[in-house]
Formats: C-alpha cells, sequence, structure tokens
C-alpha cells in the first residue's frame, strides 16, 4: 500500500497534472489511443466503434449546436456511410469507391483526477474526384472533455472547429492555454 | 517484490491491455518512437536503421505478397536512396534534389504481453516537381504485428495499404476494431 | 524507498532510454505535450505561451543562424499576430482572416536523464488565398534540445529545417539515428 503510494508521488512530480490512477503518461496514452480509433471509426463508416468513445450522454458539437447521447449522435452521423454509398453508386467512373480520412495531430492534454481537457489539430484529405488522387482539402481543431468510466477514458464533449467555413472558424485565441 | 507486481497491478487496471513490462504508456512510448524512426530511415534512404526496425525474420507487404527476413526486404527497398540519387541527377533544374516524406498519424495500438498490434494512418507529401513545391501526395494505412525482443519493440510484420491503386486500397471494413 | 528503486529499474528495464524521473513514457509523454503546445501558440499569435516552451537562454534556429534567449526569439517573431492582421485587414475578400497551421509528426525522442534530443516532421497548411480553401504548403524537420526545469520539459535549442528553400533545407543524412 505504502508502495502504491510511492509510485504514485513519483509520477506527480513529473507532471503538472495529477491523475487518480498514478500516470500523466498512461492517462495520454489511453486518450491518445481513443482519440485515432475515433478517427478510424469516422472514415471508415463504423458507426457503433465511432459511438463507443461517446460516454452515454456525451456531447457532439460540429458548430451548429449540442448533440447530446448516443441515440442523438447516432442519427446526426448515421448518414455517413450511406452517403459513402450513394457517392460510389453514382459515380460514373467506374474506379473504387472514394476514401477521405481525417487525422489528429498536436494532441494537448491536461489531465485532473478522472477528467482531461483536449485540445488538438484535425485535417483531412481524400480522393473523392474522377482520378482518385490525393487531395488535402479541410483542417480545423478540437476542443475535448474526456472522462475516465471504469478505466476506459471517453468523450464527455468534443466540439469541432472548421476552418472551412465562416461560422465554424476558430474565433483567433489560443485555445490551448 | 511484492512492490513491483502491485506497481504492474496499478497499470494493468488503467488499460484494457496488458503488458509484461507493467505499462501500457511504456509500450507504447516505444512503439511510437519505432514507427517515427521507421519514417526517418525510409525518407532519408537509411537502409540499416530501416532494417533495424524490422525483427530478422520480419514481414514487409507493400500489396504484392509477402517480403520476409533482412535479405529480402532490403533488396526490395534498396532501389530507394539511388532511385533519389538519379532523380536527382536526371533533373534539369539544377535545384537540389527534391525531398518526399512519408507520415504517421491515428496510432492505435493493442498491446498483449510481449506483442502488440497497431493499426494507423500514412500520408506522403514531396516536391519531386520543378519548382520544389511542397506538394500532398498519397496516403493509406498500416496494420502492423510487431513483437518485443530483449527490452525493444519490433516490427514482426507490416501490412501497407495505398489508396493511390485499386488493387492496394484499403476494403472498407473498420481495421482497428 | 526500495519501492521506488526498484519502480525505476522496471522500468528501465524496457527502454533504452534512461530517466532520472523513472519512465521513458512520462517524459515523452511530456515533451510530446510541449511540442503541441508550441504549435498552438505559434499559429494562434500567442508570444507568451511560445516563450514559455523555451528556456530563459534558449536557441531558435531557423536556419539563418541562432536566435538566443527570450528577449531575442520574442523579437524575432513578434511579428507573426500584426503580419497576420495586417494581412487581414488588407484583404479585399471581406472573408475572415486567413488561418496557418503547423503540425509535427513522426516525433523520434531519446531521453538522457534531465535531457532529450528530438526529431520530427512539421508540415504547414493554411488558406491564405481568396477562396479561403484549404492548402498544403510547406514543410521540413526538426532538431531539437530539450531540459527538464523543475519538472517541466523546455526546449533549449530548436533548430528548423525547411525544405521550401535551398539553404533552409535537410543535408541528406538521416537525422534520426
Amino acid at each position: 500500500m505504502y508502495c502504491v503510494l510511492a509510485l504514485l508521488l513519483a509520477f506527480a512530480v513529473s507532471s503538472t497534472s495529477t491523475s487518480a490512477t498514478g500516470s500523466y503518461a498512461e492517462d495520454r496514452a489511453l486518450i491518445e489511443d481513443l482519440q485515432a480509433r475515433y478517427m478510424f471509426a469516422l472514415d471508415f463508416g463504423d458507426v457503433d466503434a465511432y459511438l463507443s468513445t461517446f460516454t452515454e450522454d456525451g456531447v457532439l458539437d460540429v458548430g451548429d449546436g449540442e448533440i447530446k447521447g448516443h441515440d442523438a449522435i447516432k442519427k446526426a452521423i448515421s448518414g455517413m456511410p450511406d452517403r459513402r454509398a450513394a457517392q460510389a453508386s453514382g459515380d460514373a467512373t467506374k474506379l473504387r469507391p472514394p476514401t477521405g480520412r481525417h487525422n489528429i495531430s498536436n494532441i494537448v492534454i491536461k489531465v485532473d483526477g478522472n477528467k482531461a481537457l483536449g485540445r488538438a489539430y484535425w485535417f483531412h484529405y481524400g480522393n473523392n474526384n474522377p482520378q482518385r488522387s490525393a487531395t488535402f482539402d479541410s483542417y480545423g481543431h478540437y476542443e475535448d472533455e474526456m472522462v475516465k468510466v471504469k478505466g476506459k477514458w471517453l468523450f464527455s464533449k468534443r466540439r469541432i472547429y472548421n476552418e472551412n467555413r465562416d461560422k465554424w472558424a476558430a474565433k483567433g485565441v489560443n485555445p490551448a492555454w
């Protein structure tokens, strides 16, 4: 018992953030994995995997207001795979279906016990053109709130900013403290 | 001894994955470093550093079948630096040699003792044009198997998917569980 | 006391690098956070946050020689936000101000006690055009030296290579060991 306490203290010293489980690195590693799985789920149209990255009452906000809870989020995003299929079937090129990929980078994370705040950039590229040529097309940033539930980090809120449109763009102040 | 066991247990609790060395964060950190060193080696034509990221009997598969072992991989990739030099020498612009850069993002990692599975995106940009202007040109994803040998994580298998060609593109199902 | 020593040894075994605070993962996590905060500060014109990523006598070198210390660095970069405002005000499109974003990837880190060496790629995209369309425009790499001061990792030196210009481009040899 003394031993585990010593361990927790040893880690806390090296970070400005503290964690109930003892290590900024451990929390950050799990959150990075969450962030990456979110992207795969989104781009490959895996609705269940996408929802599983949010708490049951989690909030998604793409800039048009809060979408709260798995059911509402599912409804909001369920067009994703269909849209892709429609795109493909309506495509006269007879090439493979187009693909698109969201990427996360510059991840800043503050951990406070079982809660965490995240800031990160995202950017997107795809090949939805007749040549299926790789094209960079959009970017923005995330402002996230996360919670640790039964040892797993989940999004309690993801707010997305998108520089492709006036109303969705960042407001200019550094969001990463 | 009790102490180390307590430590291992303390970490295991916070992760769905377990590790023989005690920490998902520690394994993930070492694997991220491996993934990054692979990229530098590839883009700077450092064949030895590239090979050193694979086990002796490691497999590379770019979509045309398995290339197994250091000798075979070396043969398969040894054209890299030469091709670059040839490109440069045949370049009438008299500019510096063109460069290209592979990047990894969205890294998902599952660790099970001394083995790990990885999924990640890759994308590439370069300036192989008369203006040496930075151009985004290709992307895909990795499906990796890694093993820990004497404290070092290495690729035992790297399977590359590339969205620039029909036969090398992903098959549509979310590869990241 | 024995307990903490056992912990430090347990971690050291799994990494080629050692750390005074016991964990490669912990140091790497804090350094990744530093690297990400640097980017937010740079792109959002937050001079104080930018300077706070360097030691007091830290060195920035973008390829034209060393800029040493907070005052000199502040002078060198203080044009950033102003330039952005000027750009925006001189912009006849009446669109929102243009934005640009630097990203870091492929981070390789070697830790030795309270010192660390870093190698990483950077790339930049933005929308400084009349359509505010997302455009990929430049890339290069970083060669960093970092030190841990009172539990916080800081840049003691950041050397930037930029592939957009002959004199700032990498010299061809793999910088990541």
